[in-house]
């Protein structure tokens, strides 16, 4: 299958990306994903925060939003007919080799004009299946919450299966529930609703954030907490959520058939207002 | 300061980096620096096996040795007047967004011609200081001795210190001393050399491998062990390594200064040989 996109490095269609990128060299960057509504970005107050708090935890200025919104008006148009994601990165920029700072930091920003995955509509119906990942993802505290370019924990957990699981949860090294390849979590306990929390590890999205926000709409309160695996599996049902497909209902973990009611429509619902 | 460099992308001096390439996107690649003499790579065949090694622990096939001296050859000269390093970057290749794989991987390979970092001839009589890094090394062991480009640990500990320390101390979570930001690490007690256990983190040198291989011509032992940051201020001498400066005497860590012997001297002509 052919890659289609287009991209604009610092702005410019013909600038390139130089493997002395830091980027590149160390994954020192951050990135976000969004999708974009006639040629608007979905959430971009929220996305945008994020990436600006992301960018500062790694000692990184964020660009600012109109340069930004500048490049996505060069790529995006109101009249674009397919469904279309943004994805933003935000690099340390070129450097000499070695880890030690650049003198003077002229960060890398790419912006990407990408398809919309295609999600299929059972998915959305009848719920999807979760992989349980070996991979486990490792206490970071400087890093945890931020959605950086070192992702191969991501990778490896990714490579664990190919069958029809739609995600793959992953847990710490005491077992928690912390989070799936490329999605947040949550499982309803009668009307509280669980997601893990995340100051030692995970990405922090801003659909976790939303969801968090709107709990109250959906008369549930809600918790963050440390979630052991096995009490995932008690909940009343379960969702996993991220800025693309927004919610789904999770029909199996592991094999095992988890209970399922209407949580991942609601949210959808209440995402969508 | 100007950046002077080269580089082939996959053998072609025109080819350019995509944002979609994995090792962009997520740091999902290895690489490898090592000194040229005369145009030539300096420990190839050591180099070479352990890029085989970490392309295989992620599950990329690396490309043939020909092919990565042939781009040596055209970056290269034997009449190079002046200390050069290759730096060499074998990523999973472009991708469609997400960490699924590519359902055909084309590996992205990269050769860089960059000059050698200047080393203080001070470094070598009187020792280096270490700087004492609060950024703690993960256990992964799925990763563990792997020189991948998820390198964001490397460049937050290197962010800590500006003073004239050489290389900071990183140790794991327990306060182990397990390896610098750039250097593997010994410390010598008697005639028994220690050097950490890297099965958990770290990067696995070529250079450390060199010294456990070359310890018995120097009458010394090798024991690979968990070295707690208090045992190894008790050390008779300690040492730094890595492939570029070869090694080095630690004079000071952390303000505190070390005994200083001869051992990277001895060290150090044990590797020229």
């Amino acid at each position: 299958m052919s890659i289609r996109h287009t991209y604009l490095i610092n702005g410019d269609f013909n600038q390139t990306l130089s493997p002395l990128d830091r980027g590149f060299a160390y994954g020192d960057g951050v990135f976000r994903t969004m999708p974009m509504h006639h040629g608007q970005p979905a959430e971009w107050p929220l996305h945008y925060q994020k990436l600006v708090a992301d960018c500062a935890s790694i000692g990184l200025v964020c660009p600012s939003a109109e340069l930004l919104i500048s490049d996505m008006v060069h790529l995006f148009s109101a009249a674009d007919n397919q469904p279309l994601v943004a994805k933003i990165v935000i690099t340390r920029g070129e450097g000499e080799r070695g880890y030690a700072l650049p003198a003077v930091t002229h960060p890398t920003r790419v912006v990407m004009r990408l398809p919309m995955p295609h999600y299929a509509s059972e998915h959305f119906l009848s719920g999807v299946k979760l992989h349980l990942c070996k991979t486990q993802l490792l206490e970071q505290p400087q890093l945890a919450g931020v959605k950086h370019l070192n992702r191969l924990e991501n990778v490896l957990a990714r490579m664990e299966w190919h069958d029809d699981c739609f995600d793959g949860l992953m847990r710490d090294k005491q077992g928690n529930a912390v989070e799936c390849t490329m999605s947040n979590l949550f499982a309803r306990f009668d009307d509280v609703l669980v997601t893990p929390d995340l100051s030692q590890y995970g990405v922090d999205g801003v659909t976790r954030q939303r969801i968090i926000w709107l709990a109250n709409t959906l008369n549930l309160q809600v918790r963050i907490d440390v979630l052991p695996y096995a009490k995932l599996l008690l909940a009343d049902e379960v969702i996993i959520c991220n800025s693309l497909y927004g919610a789904m209902q999770v029909s199996h973990v592991d094999g095992l058939k988890l209970p399922q009611h209407d949580l991942a429509h609601r949210v959808r619902n209440a995402l969508h207002q």
